[in-house]
């Protein structure tokens, strides 16, 4: 039997600091009937929705797949059905690299009403957080972003193409393959490029390392950084406060200061 | 004289609907001693901030500056100073495209505490209210954001590189200059590909074109779409629930539908 009030919102939780997800998503979470999460989300997030609410854990990690993306939709629309208004929640924002595309095509197509809530993807929140600008007058005129584990688990062909642009690239799911990543770029003449590593960015166990495309798989090691993280490569990692550095000249950082662009 | 409290939040405000402020930049209104804004930001955010805080316009307009942005970074140190804590809210992400890093670096110059709260950048968020994936599997690993209007006024030399990619494309601040955008694609031969307008998304002006690469100029005059909006240049547009030709395979959509990637 349905629920007369059957209907999903794909919530985006943001990086990890539940106080970055948005308003429209706190909304949604309290009004919940049910709530799917994944194992990206912060459990704190739970909380915001009532207590006595199910909340059903259809998370996938890397390497072992809990449930399958056809598991998922189909436990997705099983759950509003039964309970009315079913809130899945997914760790950045549901329609990047999350398959939120996927859950919600399914879910039309099963004519369950269904809105997406967006959320802070972790590739352009978590580079603020460190005080870096994915894109500044004289630095980038834009950013790639780019996963760096593809279907088929080998790296993305696009990267080849990034590294020869002059954008700020971020790669997502890219930790473990960072040294062919480093090694693409410096083949295009890019081993100086600044380069920063964040893992759980925006958590209490945020991890940082900052170098250039030829230093950086050494500094992630000397951190010990591992999965989830985010990788940037672009001059803008410069203009972190602790870049070790000034690979940029003082000319350069002062008309930065005086908006002088 | 200068407050005890003097310091600085940028606060990204999000594409526009109010309720895509993060809960962080809601608490840091919610904490402001003066609010310093823009022409981005919805004013309905400015009714979060307590009724008696100055709230201060230093927005810039197109081809009408009203601020250079040294005054606005003099004015945002000079408003902390006097007040406490200053909430510089921004419309989209601070650190996109907002020249909030020129912000940010004055401050800390300055030796006033600065945090950066991060936004909803229009760039990421438009597509996915539109149920638009700016990646989903088979049909792009990645997006490419860039700046239509470079500070030289000429079309960013990345575009030229993007229109090789298979990256979903995301052009801000590129409306004016479409046209040039579109011959640019079609020349690399994707005058196929279907592409996106969104004009002041999430709020109640929100506009929407849908067409090709060879056709969304005619899409955006019939529809009457001006500033400010966003371009996607991608296979993923298709997938809008009102596109009108389905460019792609059935069974193509049916796999994504399945999630069999």
């Amino acid at each position: 039997m349905t629920k007369k009030n059957t209907r999903v919102s794909l919530v985006g939780a943001g990086p990890g600091d539940p106080e970055l997800l948005t308003i429209k998503g706190w909304k949604a979470l309290q009004s919940a009937d049910v709530v799917l999460y994944d194992a990206l989300a912060s459990t704190e997030l739970l909380e915001i929705a009532p207590s006595h609410v199910p909340k059903i854990y259809v998370g996938k990690r890397a390497g072992q797949h809990s449930f399958t993306q056809e598991e998922i939709n189909y436990k997705l629309a099983q759950a509003a059905q039964k309970y009315g208004h079913a809130v899945r929640l997914k760790g950045g924002d549901p329609f990047i690299f999350g398959r939120g595309y996927e859950e919600y095509n399914y879910l039309r197509r099963m004519n369950i009403p269904v809105e997406v809530v967006p959320g802070l993807s972790s590739s352009t929140s978590l580079a603020s957080l460190q005080g870096v600008p994915l894109t500044s007058r004289g630095f980038s005129e834009g950013f790639w972003v780019i996963t760096g584990t593809t279907k088929s688990g080998k790296l993305s062909e696009d990267i080849y193409l990034a590294a020869q642009s002059t954008a700020t690239v971020v790669i997502l799911m890219g930790i473990r393959k960072l040294a062919q990543i480093a090694t693409l770029f410096s083949a295009q003449g890019k081993g100086h490029i600044p380069a920063m590593v964040v893992q759980s960015g925006s958590t209490p166990d945020e991890k940082l390392a900052l170098g250039t495309v030829d230093t950086i798989v050494d500094e992630v090691a000397a951190k010990g950084i591992g999965t989830p993280g985010i990788i940037v490569i672009g001059k803008v990692a410069a203009l972190h406060e602790q870049y070790p550095t000034p690979v940029l000249s003082i000319n350069h950082l002062k008309r930065v200061a005086n908006g002088s662009f």
